[in-house]
């Protein structure tokens, strides 16, 4: 029975993180290690059909290299009912009820599970990190925002998986339009299209600024959020004024989270937590000046993802892991 | 041992509600009924020993014709660390660290307990009104706005009572002050605080309108937020107005929420509720403009308090009846 235990050191899943704007998968080790990666860029195209053929292309590479895998997860954005392993929607993609989990399962014979991307960024952080939160959000800033949320150790997704939404709370209700098509999202105002956004509107307003003149060095000549990290990382004030506005956002959802709930922390992840201090020092900031009665309640700490941006492969892989572990258990009562 | 059960229909107990403005006490039957009221005002100087002298009067007082109560339950406004019975602190009231449960055992001889008036209000809304809900939020708006949460059929608090603070969730960071001294609070713009203030601003832009007409016959011939509801309830379109203003900020606050959560519905009790549709009809078009991708998810049902005003006393009653009942029973595993 030792080599069945969730604890046991040597296995190994694949996970598979599916983005906005890419697609990636790892071999992982239970106690988090990755051992192989592979990214591809998300498709253009992003309907299901094209989609399956990423997300397998990716499998079966990662499979030739390491057979002894046991299981799949995927995290994926948008509306997972994580029970069936349907990806409903993705507000940013062209895909809809993609039964991910059976594809995958009829394609490899592997087990797997599929969840939304920042629940399982969250049982990574969660259960890996070197704090190992009982309570926790996370939060991940990337194309959008996703939440995750882990209440007394464990996954809060709602009786169907429809609950941490984080990205559309309402923090802003005069403010942007979002992908989602609402105005005033987290998402529209904190994420890496927020980024995009405003970096456009700063270069168009001063066309010889750092950031218009770093991005006609881009391939399209356009400011990309990346445009406006390489502006700041360089000290421009119009740069650092935007990831002030934007970490600013990203706090006052941190203080709104943090009276709702009581947590240990709020993590940090995605692609934009690479910019560190740029995104986490303002958000702190406003996690504090809006922090509710401070004195006795504490103010929530900020701190940067544990895993950077394998979060949503680790978790994933975790999630495989604990599914084949149970299915091979005897069954309980109340599992899944 | 049928005399000891949860559901046993005899069994009686008083609740107490601590609000900002008045502090309520009820001899309530388990299946919710009331058998008797008394209210007083919330004193102006509202420190702890001022406050447990009409505490203790409103119960004794009860208690003279319902000697039959078995227990006694609090509610009350501000921050609760309910496994010790600590009231330790709330926004407009001058008690700190008040251990109301010590005082009211000590004096009674009763098992108490004591909780977040929200939190009990959500209790009795969950156990009691028709529909049973398994996953809901209550919301009271009264002075303040308060907030409970019952997640898988149980009141989620956090670990220590810090959680489900929602009147201090941020919708409008660059808005009114709040009481707790934050700017945007849901609280600063969707409580009968923040209409009595709106009223007043409308009274002195227009001194000849309704509501500064009907001002000049109040008490003090200042504006309350019943000034601003009867001149609203006489048609006044200043007046009405300010109810759509409150009622959209609430509405967006539950849009929040039902991200966050996956709910079976959002119920608004509090004194203001007793404006009915001048208060929900535009809450629930806000919650339905912000709600996060409607046609997957659905557009939470924000529903009036089946308990009116009573939710408090009722809720905290059914607090103190459990408690009761858990004391009388065996010892459980993980029982508070």
């Amino acid at each position: 029975m030792t080599s069945v235990g969730h604890r046991s050191s040597g296995r190994r899943a694949i996970g598979l993180d599916i983005g906005g704007t890419k697609i990636a998968g790892a071999v992982v080790r239970e106690d988090g290690t990755v051992l192989a990666e592979l990214t591809e860029p998300t498709p253009q195209n992003s309907d299901a059909r094209t989609m399956s053929k990423v997300l397998l292309g990716i499998t079966e590479r990662l499979r030739a290299d390491h057979p002894e895998v046991v299981a799949v997860g995927v995290g994926a954005a948008g509306l997972v009912e994580w029970r069936r392993g349907l990806i409903r929607w993705a507000p940013n993609s062209a895909y809809r009820n993609w039964p991910v989990r059976t594809e995958l399962e009829d394609a490899t014979g592997l087990p797997t599970m599929v969840d939304n991307d920042a629940n399982v960024a969250a049982l990574a952080e969660a259960r890996l990190s070197a704090r190992r939160y009982r309570d926790m959000v996370l939060l991940t800033v990337g194309t959008g925002v996703g939440g995750g949320i882990v209440l007394d150790g464990r996954i809060y997704r709602g009786p169907t998986g429809r609950g941490a939404e984080l990205g559309h709370m309402i923090v802003d209700p005069g403010g942007p339009r979002c992908g989602c098509g609402n105005h005033g999202c987290l998402e529209a105002v904190a994420s890496g299209t927020a980024l995009t956004r405003m970096g456009r509107d700063a270069a168009a307003d001063d066309p010889t600024g750092l950031i218009a003149t770093l991005a006609r060095d881009e391939p399209r000549g356009a400011v990309t959020g990346e445009t406006v990290t390489r502006a700041a990382n360089r000290g421009d004030p119009a740069a650092r004024a935007l990831f002030a506005r934007l970490g600013r956002w990203l706090g006052v959802g941190i203080a709104s989270l943090a009276s709702v709930f009581e947590l240990d922390a709020v993590v940090v992840g995605g692609g934009l937590i690479e910019t560190g201090d740029l995104l986490l020092a303002p958000a702190r900031a406003a996690a504090r000046e809006f922090a509710y009665a401070p004195e006795v309640r504490g103010v929530v700490p900020v701190e940067p993802a544990a895993f950077g941006s394998e979060a949503g492969m680790v978790g994933a892989a975790l999630l495989g892991l604990e599914h084949a572990g149970s299915n091979r258990a005897e069954p309980q009562a109340g599992a899944p």
